[in-house]
């Protein structure tokens, strides 16, 4: 089995790795640190990755930014960075991977907390975690040769508290090992169109 | 009570228009067949539009555009129709007109079924509706003056059915009527960050 995990150097995608790598072949890719090279924000650069990795048989997406901003200082041009980033870097990711995705492989985006339990400066990341959680909803039921599509939602991780706490007061921290469950749950496991939420 | 309704020309902006005329003044906006000329894919051209309308007490969206292809056909470049249009059109609608709206004012933006119930062909139209559901959502925490904004998740309308029933084999129209009477809802009611379902 070989997994493509986009992201592989941040904190969820490190510890996806960590859970799946005694069961399968890791290729990681990310914007800088990873072996394989990717700019999700970019079509050209996505192409590139996958005529560079090959055949795989589950395409893993723990990448993507957003802007935090209020919304009275959000501007469409601000706003372009979650849309550009977590949203259609993530779909794009999809689009253009699917050639390259086993008979029955599968496919895991990440979305978040802030779609349903939103905070104030988080309107643009909900805006794109409610995108990627539609269309992966979607996408299920339009799929070819049984590749089945599913995200995880984490809210706000332990291991991130220290950076991003004071923007989540309230909130109940998870352990990113239970975020890489939900991960191995979809990779391993038969649902498909689902939302793993690790809240 | 000045109400500016984009979309005033479609199917559910008519009926917007028919059921608020007796309570506001309406300023009709549409991309060719309106009073008030508009293309929401364009910032430049949203921007215009507001400087043409001046103050208003609720904002009104009935418009956005979306491509329907099947997965394997949903290209990057096919799936920026929704992401241009129904997605970041009105939401840019929101982040240029909010200074246009007065204290306490109302913001009532469109969504749609396939978020939640999707079809074949349907995933850059979900990602459209999960995308301005989700952002409405976090948006109504973070509004200044007083000002609601909501959103209206129809199904299939019986008025529609003839154009695109085919698509929606099993699914029950409902009349833009009461599509209607959820704008009114959401422009004379209290509510905010809530999805009207008319379902
Ligand atoms: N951390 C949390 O508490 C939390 C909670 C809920 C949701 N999330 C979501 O989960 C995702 C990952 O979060 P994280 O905390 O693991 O992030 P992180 O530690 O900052 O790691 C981000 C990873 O994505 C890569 N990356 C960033 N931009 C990229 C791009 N344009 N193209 C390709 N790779 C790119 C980075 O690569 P390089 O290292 O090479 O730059 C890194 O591998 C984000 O979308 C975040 O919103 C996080
Ligand atoms: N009809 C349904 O059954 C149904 C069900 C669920 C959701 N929806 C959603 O509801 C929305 C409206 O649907 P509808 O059936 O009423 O559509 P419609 O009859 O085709 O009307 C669309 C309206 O939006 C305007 N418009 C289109 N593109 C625009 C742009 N780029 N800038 C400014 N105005 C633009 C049109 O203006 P002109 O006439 O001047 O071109 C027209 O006023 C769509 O987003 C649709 O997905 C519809």
């Amino acid at each position: 089995m070989r997994i493509l995990v986009v992201g592989a150097t941040g904190t969820i995608g490190k510890a996806v790795v960590e859970e799946m790598k005694d069961r399968a072949e890791i290729i990681c890719a990310s914007r800088s640190k990873a072996d394989i090279k990717v700019d999700i924000t970019s079509v050209e650069s996505i192409k590139q990755m996958f005529k560079e990795v090959g055949e795989i048989d589950a395409l893993v997406s723990a990448a993507g930014g957003v802007h935090y901003t209020s919304l009275e200082t959000l501007t469409p041009e601000l706003n372009q960075i979650a849309v550009q980033s977590k949203l259609l870097g993530q779909i794009n990711l999809v689009l253009l991977g699917l050639p390259y995705i086993k008979d029955n492989g599968s496919i895991t985006l990440i979305t978040g907390v802030l779609m349903d339990d939103p905070i104030k400066t988080g309107a643009s990341a909900a805006m794109a975690n409610g995108g990627v959680h539609a269309f992966v909803k979607a996408a299920a039921i339009d799929m070819p040769r049984g590749i089945r599509i599913n995200s995880v939602s984490p809210t706000i991780l332990e291991e991130s508290f220290e950076d991003y706490g004071s923007m989540f007061e309230g909130f109940e921290p998870v352990p990113v090992k239970r975020v890489a469950l939900a991960y191995k749950k979809s990779i391993l496991g038969a649902h498909t169109g689902k939302t793993f939420y690790v809240y």
